[in-house]
């Protein structure tokens, strides 16, 4: 097992050691320079011309630069306090993050998965929701247990134009209107998080409520900057502070070890061998412990965003296969519910257990911990149960006691789940993702994919809100937009 | 478009009609008696020897048989209404769901998706939460906002010995200590369901507060009997059976139409098509509704469980491919996260999109109402945009820019998302579990791919817990297993 900063990795069921992996897998000559050029805010993201800046906000003192970030950590006490007031001077008790991809998918886990660690006055409690999805079918079960009066929304938005995120807002502008005006609700209950500054003043909110961060920080990234914000309203600053260090740790850890002993560029080394070498198309994510029950979803986009591409950074076509499919579930349930097909289905796969070895579980009483304790043993028994029998299978004879095994993981072991150890696990992924994006030749950093769709979705709105025509359209589409308008 | 009961399918885009279809894959000769005895509760699960009855719970009046559900009915008003007081006399508030794979997916799924249709009384307010990974993870985050006095658990466990149920129970238990005894909290604050009521009764669950089904229901197909408790608690009686008239009309038409009109028999040929002759192994469940949100995770069970098998229900090993890979997540969402990939990545997939065309929002203010419809329109156009582009492509010369599509997806379109159409869903999507099934020739009840990590797990916690030596172990488990008890 190899001891990293706040994470350890056993990758002894991957068939390879460290030696023989690094016989097989090729990282590029200037690799140590591409390490350095990320850690710096120098490496270059071709094709949106300009640096990739994300690792520069790990520091809490970087959120943005220490103006604006004090600005941060005043706005989070303030609201955690109970000293920021809505416009009829009540206190804000509820707080709406509505953001999409990576505005939502990081806040949302870390929050959750933090939430033990917390700071919570005794005096005032803040809940945190979280809407993303563009039809408001998350907004619709916030709206009717949170009250206009005591409600702040966070609009976090890199472009500050994501239509998915206005959608839910201009549903939310609806929902004040009998208890606010609409300048009464932008003065002191909303706060703006983007790149966009000019947006952001445009939109009305004012000077004090708007956090800014670099446009070199991409989405899937930005965690770590002030859209991180509301797992600093969920648990406090020192919360959010303390999973920052852990990420600085392993960004050290990444640009100094060597490659035996470094946990990030393992992962992905043995991550290029399944994909290519041994044809395995996907990985299934399976975190031992409901705190990460959000890891799964963030690792999509966080990898299949980055590195689900079939251009190379060169604008050339390339043929070979690049990052694979990420799936899984957190694996307490997965053992009810697709460890039947992992164990005895047809398919290859890789996968990765994130287990949790212990956990203090600060703020029960002392038997309600030591049964918390206890069950976090019940699930680390599991996890080494199953991932042994994925490696090693089991055969008595009879098909359908048949486990055929051979199934290659990782394990990615935390003493505890801590703000540290979970900064650290995050980093270690985001550098993976890195490292596999060289090795592939690739621009991890960019999304064009995502463009094409988007643009399309316009036209088929407008043909089903304003009966224009879709140009060059076929049947079936043409059939549901019908079908659309006649429910109108 | 076909259109069936409340759900209609769009097949357009898997490249080939209905009557295609059928000439390419073959349905057993005896597949409307199959049909027939799958409704009947006379189809036999050969390796459980019992027949599977879960069809025969759709009828909100064999909940299990008419004195029964009367109590199940009886239960979800008491409670409701705020007439079922705890044990110091203050009446129940929160219902918390204690269970894992079948008796937590559904269930946690139906709650939140149906929410908006409940005929919640102006008077009480109930709240559902839902508690199953097996180490706290969720647990944790629930005790603290909820108060033993006022709170009730429902044991879900089909055996009533689910060992990850019950460590979480034995938590609550330690919880309940300083506020009421044993005996007060398992005389007021406990419901059992279950197909096994000598355990019930063993563990001191009070008679009229057990709720049993029959062995014959498997967990995955659980949410129609009493297992379904929890969303007659979210939303109402009328809710629940709704939803079960919604699955009995689909059940009547997957046993009456012709196959190139039959909704789940049109969808597993699709699908068994595009695994054996496309070589597809992996379908992408994408809802277009945030309220479906939880439909992936709850079909990667119900497909993955049943078809991830490899030994002939004859009992002899299998060599061709069963059932995919189950993955996804909310397309909105997705869109900003995996779509990158989807579009331009290296990998074949096949994909579902589920789409409600309208919605009508009841219990909001009218303009909030039309703004959630037109968000949902906006939802539409998006699934439709995205839909066409993975099957028609898009090509501008420039590699970056290219889509290559000729990924074969199903449109599953309803109307609206109400209880009928959503118990039809569901009940499309095992059915075709059903026939795939049948055509592989495997037994789709059983999951014997759970026992050996069930068994190997116990003795790896004994390892931990007790320091008994673990045969035939592995350097790397027993590492894990020393690091574990370190942190004890």
């Amino acid at each position: 097992m190899l001891n990293g900063p706040h994470l350890s990795l056993d990758s002894d069921f991957q068939g390879l050691d460290a030696n023989a992996i690094q016989s097989k897998v090729q990282l590029p000559d200037n690799f140590q320079q591409l390490k350095s050029n990320l850690l710096s805010g120098d490496f270059k993201n071709v094709t949106e011309s300009r640096p990739v800046t994300h690792c520069l906000t790990r520091s809490i003192h970087s959120v943005v630069d220490s103006k604006k970030s004090s600005r941060f950590c005043e706005m989070v006490r303030k609201l955690r306090s109970g000293r920021w007031l809505g416009a009829t001077g009540k206190p804000i008790t509820d707080v709406v993050n509505i953001g999409v991809g990576g505005s939502d998918l990081g806040p949302q886990m870390g929050a959750f998965a933090l939430k033990e660690f917390a700071d919570d006055s005794p005096l005032h409690s803040l809940n945190v929701h979280f809407v993303s999805s563009m039809d408001g079918g998350q907004l619709y079960a916030v709206l009717p247990i949170v009250d206009p009066e005591t409600t702040l929304f966070v609009i976090a938005s890199k472009s500050f134009g994501t239509i998915d995120t206005f959608a839910n807002v201009d549903t939310v502008r609806e929902w004040i209107q009998p208890t606010l005006t609409e300048s009464q609700w932008l003065a002191e209950h909303v706060i703006g998080v983007s790149s966009n500054a000019k947006k952001m003043i445009d939109y009305g909110i004012p000077a004090a409520h708007q956090l800014t961060f670099g446009e070199g920080v991409g989405g899937r990234y930005s965690l770590w900057s002030a859209i991180g914000l509301s797992i600093a309203l969920a648990t406090g600053v020192r919360v959010f502070e303390r999973m920052l260090q852990g990420a600085e740790a392993m960004d050290k850890h990444f640009v100094e070890a060597p490659v035996a002993e470094n946990i990030p560029v393992l992962m992905a080394l043995y991550g290029v061998y399944n994909r290519q070498q041994r044809g395995i198309n996907n990985l299934a994510i399976l975190p031992y412990d409901g705190r990460l029950r959000m890891l799964p979803s963030y690792l999509q986009q966080l990898d299949m965003e980055s590195n689900g591409k079939s251009a190379g950074y060169n604008g050339k076509a390339i043929e070979y296969a690049t990052g694979p499919i990420i799936w899984g579930g957190f694996g307490p349930n997965g053992q009810h519910a697709f460890f039947q097909h992992l164990h005895q289905g047809y398919d290859e796969f890789a996968a990765d257990f994130i287990i949790v070895l212990s956990r203090k579980a600060p703020g029960f009483e002392a038997p309600v911990a030591e049964s918390l304790a206890k069950q976090q043993r019940l699930a680390v028994a599991n996890a080494l149960a199953h991932r042994r029998l994925m490696w090693f299978g089991s055969d008595n004879g009879e098909p359908r006691n048949h486990y055929p095994g051979g199934h290659p993981s990782n394990a990615l072991v935390m003493d505890e789940l801590t703000p540290e150890s979970f900064g650290a696990l995050l980093a270690a992924y985001e550098h993976k993702v890195f490292t596999q994006g060289v090795i592939w030749q690739i621009n991890s950093f960019d999304q064009p994919g995502v463009e094409k769709g988007k643009k399309i979705a316009i036209d088929v709105l407008d043909a089903i809100e304003k009966g224009t025509q879709l140009e060059g359209t076929d049947e079936s589409t043409a059939q549901l937009i019908a079908a659309t308008q006649k429910q109108k």
